[in-house]
């Protein structure tokens, strides 16, 4: 009988990489939450297995044993949480009969979609899903200029241009992050993911690359918030960029304090940026 | 005394690399003009240089010295003919004092912005720029599938998504060219050039990618119409690519026959597609 889970309400956590899923089960303990997650072999760490009270380990498109699990658990809201490989979609997925039918009807396979279904799909089995930031909203990318270097006026000329790009892209749904430099897009965010096209762009910048990485218009903030750390100044810094500019509020920041100091580290400015109701940019 | 030159008129190429250059100057001289051109070290080929009439190598940026050496040798129209390999305009160029005064004066350092600006410099210099089709319309890619294989249904899908989307990017001054599968946007060409992003957007597919190519909206004639020819097709051929769909009478098309026998091997489908005024595609 297990006696400590009487009080205790039951959250799931559908988990991907990263320690998103960590910080969330830490967050969720602290309000005397049960955690419930489902794991995705190859993306979560044993780490957020071993925090959760109890798991089951799934290829991405188990769809139906993900379903069947939560309901033996008692789970009637879950969160999306941390990274999928986005390159596995088409290369190393399971798909049971729920996944497939669901894939069938999606229209256009696209992020959004693709995830929109699949919430759908549980809702439609009592399982509602809630916002990722749950739990998370200190994790939120604050405003203003978070490093010692300040934008200088072409980086903010840099920074409205990338924000203009990154918000149009995202609007066609194609990703939310681009490279930029001297007012020239040079990489765009698709499937890729966030790090690779900050290596590509910075090495056609060869230096002073200028990154910034928006919500999607419409954005759904139940999976798929931007999210940067540390890695991202660091992969930035390899290629001796210039700027990281996020949407402040709209994203989530991880190992804040070791990103900032890497950033200061490399001369890098790093800013949560506002866009005002008409449309101009706070950039601080 | 050049009495051979007394009743030729002059034309000037600005000539990057590939084969445009030379496929001008053997179109040109058949219509009984004196080919001058301004060649790019490590751009443009040796070929080229020993086919014109009269040369000047130079680096990029050497826009005083192209003027001076045009004029010289009486030039009053040229054409831009050939690539210059972009990733390049951040690390190898030099500027002269025309070409800085003008990097300057360009507001946002995008291609067409920086093709037109140059374009405009010329001809307030007497040296009208003519279209880069001039003596090359048997070059432009033909309208309907040229290959044995046809699109399916799903492909025609694809083509039709990634054409709205090509034409955003376009609309953006972004680039020209996109790779999708299962409507997904895999890899979105910027500065790095339609052969990477096939490669790119092709892995990530893992197979069976689509490859769709346009004119950007508003583009001009005068400079970088999209092109494609046999070593897109071997590029695509590489990543087990299914499409390659190219906007009709919009682009140039070389080593055609080479190029669809190489699909043909490959079963890909190669297919030249028209937007009629309702923005609906005719697919062939």
């Amino acid at each position: 009988m297990q006696t400590k889970d009487v009080d205790r309400e039951n959250i799931g956590i559908i988990a991907g990489g990263g320690q998103f899923p960590l910080n969330f089960i830490e967050a969720a303990k602290r309000e005397n939450r049960r955690v419930v997650v489902v794991a995705h072999k190859g993306e979560t760490s044993q780490q957020v297995a071993d925090a959760a009270d109890a798991v089951c380990w799934v290829k991405l498109g188990q769809l139906g044993r993900l379903i069947s699990f939560f309901k033996k658990e008692g789970v009637a809201e879950t969160v999306f949480l941390g990274t999928i490989t986005k390159t596995r979609i088409f290369r190393d997925v399971l798909p049971d009969l729920k996944a497939l039918a669901l894939w069938n009807k999606i229209d256009r396979k696209q992020d959004d979609a693709i995830l929109r279904a699949i919430a759908n799909l549980l809702e439609s089995e009592g399982i509602m899903v809630l916002e990722s930031t749950t739990y998370l909203e200190h994790l939120l990318f604050p405003p203003g200029v978070l490093t010692k270097a300040r934008p200088n006026k072409a980086q903010r000329r840099d920074i409205e241009f990338g924000w203009y790009n990154a918000r149009e892209i995202g609007r066609l749904d194609i990703g939310q992050c681009v490279v930029v430099r001297d007012c020239t897009v040079l990489a765009v965010e698709a499937i890729e993911g966030t790090d690779k096209t900050i290596l590509r762009g910075g090495k056609l910048a060869g230096e002073k690359a200028v990154v910034v990485k928006v919500r999607k218009p419409g954005q759904d903030f139940r999976f798929d918030l931007p999210a940067t750390g540390l890695a991202t100044v660091q992969t930035l810094a390899r290629v001796k960029g210039s700027v990281l500019a996020v949407e402040a509020g709209q994203s989530l920041v991880f190992d804040r304090e070791e990103m900032i100091k890497e950033a200061d580290r490399a001369g890098i400015v790093v800013v949560g940026v506002v866009e005002r109701d008409d449309g101009t940019l706070e950039i601080g």
